[in-house]
């Protein structure tokens, strides 16, 4: 089994973290769950992530302090492996983890993932539980001089064999559970533990370590690394083991973050492949930051969150979304559930960059069989801008551009008519805002 | 006309530093131009390139001192632009510049290149001279803070009128007198000149007025960027603006900078397109280092040398040579003119890594039409190994793997025999040593 | 003679700089010179210096663009040696350089100083210019890769013979001139200049070589270094080389800077001795800014003002007035000739840190024969505050503590009673002010 | 009670580590302190310091893997305060920590010191352990970010009431047991953990709750703080919390790092004062190395004892003696006891550096009744060399230099003549060694 027989399109889902931050419930997921599937599962959403700290019974509760409590009250087994808060999530209750939740998502069509921090838990290893089905304890497997910059849970693995043991067993207790998806954090942007500053930053060899466990544990459970960003120079890398990577540090509802995404996504060009999905992170629209203290409606303006939704489509980046799904409004869905620009993300097209300067930016997208190519043009300013291209520019830059097409639709508005591509393509597009022809 | 519209194949062709350093004269330049002419041209070999200073009146008169002589005796016009050294190069004496032997290479059927730095000439800035066709003055285009980290000669040009006038007078002269490529130097690897530090790095800014000076001049001139390494996050921006860059500071005979190559070009996997060449730099075999006061048979030994050779091949590197090549064994011709390597040279085969380790590598290569298959495999430690791999492995990674193919051929022992790829490849491959094989 | 052996009390006087920049002229010179003979003479001033770039005759015409113009009209002799501009200082029009000027501040029983900067000039090493009473030419004592980062005009000087020869040279000419103090420019600071960024910063070597010129001349000239900060860990060097080093980037009026002082010159407690002065640099009070564009009254209030001058004397800076001398107020000169305060100028005494954070801080100041003690409370917050401390804890820092004094002084209010120090040392201080008392 | 009212002249004894490491025992530390009464005592030697993890029972058990075992058994009270593993000191196994050991080495008259980590145990702080005489727990006073770089015992203390009341805690039972003397580890070299990298250096404010814990304790206990480089614009900072500091990494018996020492004394030069004393480190002769399994002789030649002696003693550090005393020869106890050069441990000398290039340095050290003289002249080459200097040029740079004297000792032959200091001090210097002159 190879990393790229599953994840063969860019998943897309809901996570939990944009609204809830550390403090999602049982309740609140299946909630989400049962709205997905009746409302963004025929459009290709289906993941259903749990993000960060579900194993804590106190987050939260220090918010003016702590994003994530030191020395807090985590659910621990007796092998060192974090388990689902009970007050949080009662089915875990009776020791059996996230696998009632779990299967209450697939019996909905949809399927279910969590986020982990890289390593193992740090009291875990000041109290040398013992290491399922092996002879080695998590001090064993544990770096004391390998620390998260932000969260205090967790120690760095070694990269040995009690190590190994460990992530063998942790992933085999997730695919038992049911998981379908792993976001691991604090692997991916090793840029914040420089070399040479006596602080071990294992990332690298704990990927490969956690691939390898995927790969032993039999199930098809896709591989998300974060946070970003990325490294462009290590590409390789992730494709040989992992299935998506943030090339951001988180993404929030804020413009300036949302242009320099145009920058972060000329960066990763042409890196989009089957099973390979460079991450432009989370949509945060509709409702957020309640787990924070501060729910709020989105910053975005509709504008911005069609030029959002048609980067990371014409891109081709995962589409996690950031919101509470049960307070999401008729036209916030209707931002996520575009059927001509989602035609996109069905795991045969690519799209590449045509353009970028500071004032705008054009990217093409086509599928692999030439029939149809469309064409983002994204206005960067603040201003209202006619924005215009030439089709050769477009064709020198497609993957598999048509020869020719007979209609053309507006993504956005809907208007559709007849015609092939033309020399010149243009519309005059709002301040921040995007306008996407699809021609077929 | 794109920048894609000429170099539809990775330049090959030969460059004067590896040998003559600065101090190459046009008689030495003839001679290996009709050596090319006569021994190369057929394998697809066809740029005389002129590298470095061959406006100097006295490169390589105080080697013991300096490659590059500070305030030295440049050959200057009245518009500040540089001209051949008259004595090195008589048949510029007339002012005509390289013209007369930018003719004699075109009339052996090559094309010929010159080296420049980036910039303009200190003497001329401080000496105010007159923009030909402007009414600017070298001083406007000049940024006093813009210098070289190790070459005395030029100040950078400045993004304005004065300088986008400079450059455009420089590559109309260059197009007069039958330029084809131009190797740019001081503009690639801006590592040298960080952020912050007070001197200014004018490289970006500069290849785009040099791109735009091409347009204009009219003429099919190929822009190559040195030195490296170039940045892999920037990899847009070179294809828009250029046809190489150097992936790798001056490549030589040096087997650890032959290993780490193998780094390099797994950083810059897949980013080979028509027009766009990432750039592994000159082949270093044959005779080397006259120029340098230290004449010398290339280091690496006959597998370095075959590796060499395939790995740029597979990758799909430009293929400039390093030798002075009228001294030339056959054996070391033999390697430069392998017709079954040379095969993917040709502009619509790609390369791609299938896997690297700290012991070996493994490259495929595979034709636009799904016709033929290249597997390298590359043994990059110091004993004898057996490599192998799967024929899935590969296809995984292969643009266009066919389907079938009939004929095994070794490249190079040049046994051939019938056979499909098999399940398993597999070879024994000695030290720094590789085996490829051509499927069809 | 040893460095010491003059300036054995700090120096004190005037620099055009604050008020000029880079365009004063002999009128302006002298019309100062005489304000200084009349009326600052007497407690201590009597350097004038005139500060940059008095060799530019277009000095101050590129405003918007340049402060320092770039390959602008430097008057530069055969030599290779930079001379007053005769356009502002007319005097040097027949070739005499600034000796007529020099004497006539001599005349006025004070001392004459300029400005210069670390190096040789850009022009004169492209022109190859003869090096006065040697074999050498000017090229060959420039360093092509050593540039400032902010000002055009000079290469760094090699520390070769050539070089060696140029500065004595140079030093020689300001010895037969007059001068009586050289504050050299871009030398101090070499934070600016980070190893391994390929731009050579020689100034150390720079410093070294002019010292050693100044003692060839035979003239008691005062080296003074810019910019800061000076790095303490050289102290040793300094102290070996020169008399004054600034402690601190450019000084101007704004509370920031000056609270930011108070820590500057506990990093450099305990380092001034005789002929080796840490620098705060000018006081900028009064008029300012003419030669920038922008002529204002300082924005110090008076309560600042009077900070400024007790910390710079209470420490031992050197006292260089930054304003025009012709437009201060009686107020203004007041602050400037504290007869009290500046008794601590008289090179006998020594100031310590007794003690500061963020709130507040204290300074001793004791002379060497043990018979007066002054103490500073310093007020560092936003409002008025009751400052203490105890006699002990200034007793522990003072270098040599008065056993008992008879009368109290209040140095800015002028209030005096009789009394020795008491326990504890206390006065309401306005919030940026400062009180000082004088125990005697 | 001030910082300076104990440690009137620079502390002096021995330290367990460069023999032990972490590996010493209780009758190992008598055994040296026995040695210490008998024979150093007279000399000014009287600390007897037992350094690093004296509360590690499995201390020095896997020395190839680690010096220092993650997750180890540590001795550890139920108020998270580290207690002398029992096993290494059986009086300890009451209950009474190193209170009978102290009484013993108080008994010889001598002194008695410990080594700590800043910080608080980890596993404490996981644990939650009270913390005594508060309401306060362990975990409260961690911070879960603040690691140390090579030690992973503790966490770094949080500057909160939580921190502040278990540093008082412990410095009082330390204080208890009879505490004279704390060498606080990790807590002096901030360039360890550079700003910005998310990993909290904690050490500055420790270093102010460790000093005010000794201030509360009412016991007079030198604060020693390490390791270095310490920097030398803290040294107020120093000054104010601390008795000693260490102005380099660990030395040891190398020639390189004691040349080296020579400019970290220079950068130092001036700030040696009662109490306040910047620390080269032990004194590496004799037997070393035991603890790290390698035993040995110390490297350095008698010449090169003799520079270390005698550069220590003019500079003014401590006097730490790192060897396993019991096994000093005659010779090398000599070294350590050279009577005439002791003389300026007494507290009233004070030492200053003369010159210093690559080949040689001087140094002077004079007492403050202006009643002697001490020359160093030092051969840094690896050659014999004639070192000279003039009287004057040592009476710039000496505090208090007697006007005449009329005795000439030669403090390591032990020549003695009459006469007063000669114009010109000249001596033949050996290779890496020393003449030190005494004028009295």
């Amino acid at each position: 089994m190879g990393i790229n027989e599953f994840a063969k399109r860019a998943p897309m889902g809901w996570n939990s973290y944009d609204y809830y931050d550390t403090t999602v419930t049982e309740e609140e997921i299946k909630a989400n769950a049962r709205y997905m599937a009746e409302n963004l599962k025929d459009f290709g959403y289906d993941y259903v992530v749990i993000d960060i700290e579900w194993y804590s019974n106190d987050a939260g509760s220090r918010r003016h302090e702590y994003q994530y409590i030191p020395f807090g009250d985590d659910e621990l087994d007796g092998y060192g492996r974090l388990q689902p808060s009970p007050k949080r999530f009662p089915s875990s209750a009776d020791g059996s983890g996230f696998k009632s939740l779990a299967d209450y998502v697939h019996s909905l069509g949809l399927k279910f993932g969590i986020h982990i921090m890289r390593g193992i838990s740090r009291q875990a290893a000041h109290n040398r539980c013992p290491i399922h089905g092996s002879s080695f304890t998590c001090d064993q497997a544990a770096d004391a001089w390998s620390i998260c910059g932000w969260n205090p849970d967790m120690y760095g693995v070694r990269n040995n064999e009690a190590g190994q043991a460990y992530y063998d067993d942790l992933i085999a207790m997730y695919a038992e559970w049911g998981v379908d998806f792993i976001k691991c954090d604090d692997i991916c942007d090793s840029f914040m533990y420089p070399d040479g500053h006596r602080i071990v930053f294992s990332g690298y060899e704990e990927t490969k370590m956690i691939h390898r466990a995927i790969e032993k544990s039999g199930r098809e459970i896709v591989l998300s690394l974060s946070p970003g960003p990325a490294h462009v120079d290590r590409d390789f890398f992730y494709e040989e083991n992992a299935n998506m990577w943030r090339i951001t540090d988180d993404f929030w509802d804020d413009w300036r973050l949302l242009k320099e995404m145009f920058w972060r996504c000329e960066t990763w060009n042409g890196r989009v492949s089957k099973g390979n999905y460079p991450d432009c992170d989370m949509l945060p629209l509709g409702h957020l930051g309640h787990g924070f203290g501060n729910e709020r409606i989105s910053n975005f303006s509709d504008d911005e969150i069609r030029t959002m939704m048609s980067l990371w489509c014409l891109f081709g980046s995962p589409l996690m979304i950031g919101a509470e799904l049960t307070k999401l409004t008729d036209k916030e869905l209707s931002f996520l559930t575009n059927k001509d620009l989602l035609a996109v993300m069905d795991g045969d097209h690519r799209g590449l960059q045509v353009y970028r300067d500071d004032e705008k930016a054009i990217w093409v997208n086509t599928d692999e069989k030439g029939t149809e190519c469309f064409v983002g043009l994204f206005n960067l300013t603040d201003e209202e801008r006619e924005i215009e291209c030439s089709k050769d520019s477009i064709g020198v830059k497609a993957y598999n551009m048509p020869s020719a097409t007979e209609m053309i639709k507006d993504v956005w508005n809907g208007t559709e008519s007849e015609g092939n591509i033309p020399e010149v393509i243009k519309a005059t597009v709002p301040a921040h805002g995007t306008v996407v022809y699809r021609f077929y």
